[in-house]
């Protein structure tokens, strides 16, 4: 008997004839022969709801207390859903997170999961009934109740199939898979049937928002094969699973895009040791991330050293650079309008020219590259962000992702 | 120091202003240099709101389920009110109902507790901080969340108080206190300063609805004094205690009443061993609740059976009765439309006449009796519904409680 962990958002369970459908579809999954662990999100936008609640109230509540308030959402779906499983005369039982083993780090609102008891998981599957588990909260150590912060759902679901050693973990969402570009851009833009663990992360890494990269880190670490397909269709979807030989590595999957990065430049910095060190860590101490970091080389003893953040922490990034700009005797020049295009492949590895005909393309369409990054199955390149929907179209074509 | 404990019902936190005006009368009883826990109700209407849902998918949903959505409700209440005392500069925590230790049986919808583990509670009030337990739930033995059905927050409150020996529980309602009569009916009722355990009990149990009996049980077996006031005053309110040497014993303390009885009679029954059993046996099976039971004395070997019922559960009694009727050889009348005229004094037991002045009161107005039922400090006496109203107001005059 397979066991098979299901994961629905917000919108796949938004009111009650949705949740009836998704009951239908569990008592239907289970029919098949499985054994059936469900995680759901909050209905529609109730966490939207409670935390306008309770920013009546303060500015900035304890996060312990955003905890028990947001926890509250998945409680109500796991419930209703139970109800609805039991009106098809199947058994249901809904879990909080800390009633099925979800064990956590303190750190409330943005916890992470330390370790998962699965006895209850496991004997309330083995007793027949469909165990659905309230997404996004565990326990801490001190019995109290954490979320595990944005994309905590699906992040429970891969835990939890890590856990059982599932055989499928299916994401349940809104569209009906991973796409070669985004369609919202790209009309001929086609859906992928199966992508490794290594793609994925580099899409998710790159601006591709329907697995968060928390998630598929997970189900690579633990062999977890990931589903994600439409909670409104039957389409199977995408598969995310370890690269074998069978799989057909495409030159290039998939073209994936973000909209809000910056650019900043610093001018002529002294080309000596500790430089790079200075820099990056004053912005780590004012907690900016940074995206992409490119050094050029040397040249008369100085250098110019480039770095992208997302545009909302700018202004932080600006400030921690004034800091230093003196000490180090220089300055620096910001892109605000910056986006990013990326090309993803796993069958790049073994094809030369690949990054190469994305710049001839780029450029065959007066497309500037402002700075260039590359891993072994990915290369992205910075642009001015007006840019950016033409670069999709463009490479889409480029690479013939239509057929 | 002394330990404070006060509950808050769903009028008091119906909103955000209201969790603030809490937030404030809690930071204000901590600093007047109390340890102080506080119980919450889920916000005004919001169960209800639960529950349409819940009947929107089944109309018998799962008890257990139902436990799951509704301990919702209090979580939702604490929370936002533990961020409004942070907000005023004190220190809360919220805790659900297995976190402040409530163990209770597994009779989902209708649990009741029994045991209190307050370790967490005595913590957490040694280290400074209020305590927000969320109301009217626990935790089964099988780990799964209960509720204790209606009254529950008032219960857990009282139940809280005894674990912690407490010097005091204050149940803070929408009414100033326990008054004499329904004020609504008696524009010169009273509000009393105080009552003993037993005359709460008898008032509760007879009509007046400001507290659950099974709370005041709960606040005389540990011997906790129950204070009830408005949470829109700062009048001290309705004080519940031991009866002791110092307290004015009232002949007559309230005139209770009900207005939802019906009343059957079995007439001539069999005047032989087993009778009573078989018709309550039968009542029993029918989970009919049976309030007041006369049976006059034999005549000519049969006997006369009166009971009632509340008017709700009077078509389950009489199919009850139908089934047994023939085997008895008895029929039985109906009285559809009565209520229930009570009063109420720990006085009584010392001063003799007081029944009779209370039937010539009634006769004086051409109210008729129809059943008397007395305990040492109660006579109650079920009338015609329709006289109910005038029956409080003779009453309340009769012995004087406006003064």
């Amino acid at each position: 008997m397979s066991i098979i962990v299901q994961k629905y958002g917000g919108t796949s369970v938004a009111d009650v004839e949705h949740i009836k459908s998704v009951a239908q579809r569990l008592c239907d999954t289970q029919d098949r022969g499985n054994q059936v662990v469900a995680v759901i999100s909050a209905m529609g936008n109730s966490t939207d709801r409670l935390l306008r609640m309770a920013h009546e109230i303060s500015a900035d509540p304890p996060e312990r207390e955003l905890d028990m308030l947001f926890s509250t959402g998945e409680r109500i779906s796991v419930a209703l859903l139970a109800m609805a499983i039991s009106e098809l005369g199947h058994e249901a039982i809904s879990l909080s997170g800390a009633q099925a083993g979800i064990h956590t780090t303190t750190s409330h609102t943005r916890a992470r999961i330390t370790d998962i008891d699965s006895r209850r998981l496991s004997e309330t599957l083995d007793s027949g009934k469909i165990v659905l588990v309230a997404g996004f909260q565990g326990i801490s150590p001190d019995e109290d109740i954490t979320t595990l912060g944005r994309g905590g759902s699906d992040t429970t679901a891969v835990a939890l199939a890590g856990a059982l050693r599932a055989d499928e973990c299916e994401i349940y969402t809104d569209v009906e898979g991973v796409f070669s570009a985004d369609p919202n851009l790209v009309p001929g833009a086609v859906k992928l049937d199966a992508v490794s663990y290594e793609e994925m992360l580099e899409m998710a890494a790159s601006g591709a928002e329907v697995l968060m990269l928390r998630s598929v880190e997970y189900a690579q670490r633990y062999g977890i094969p990931l589903r994600v397909r439409s909670s409104f269709s039957d389409d199977p979807g995408t598969l995310v699973k370890e690269e074998d030989e069978k799989m057909e590595k495409a030159v290039v999957s998939a073209i994936t895009h973000t909209e809000n990065e910056s650019k900043l430049t610093l001018l002529r910095v002294p080309d000596k040791p500790g430089i790079a060190a200075t820099v990056f860590g004053a912005l780590a101490d004012a907690e900016v991330n940074v995206d992409m970091i490119i050094q050029n080389v040397s040249e008369q003893g100085t250098t110019d050293i480039s770095f992208t953040v997302v545009q909302d922490e700018l202004p932080a990034a600006q400030q921690a650079l004034d800091r230093i700009c003196d000490e180090l005797g220089t300055a620096y020049i910001i892109g605000e309008q910056m986006g990013k295009v990326s090309i993803v492949g796993a069958g790049m590895k073994s094809y030369p020219g690949v990054a190469a005909r994305m710049f001839r393309a780029l450029a065959d369409h007066d497309i500037n590259i402002e700075m260039i990054s590359t891993s072994s199955i990915k290369v992205s390149c910075v642009i001015e962000r007006a840019q950016v929907e033409k670069a999709v179209r463009v490479l889409h074509e480029a690479f013939s992702l239509e057929e």
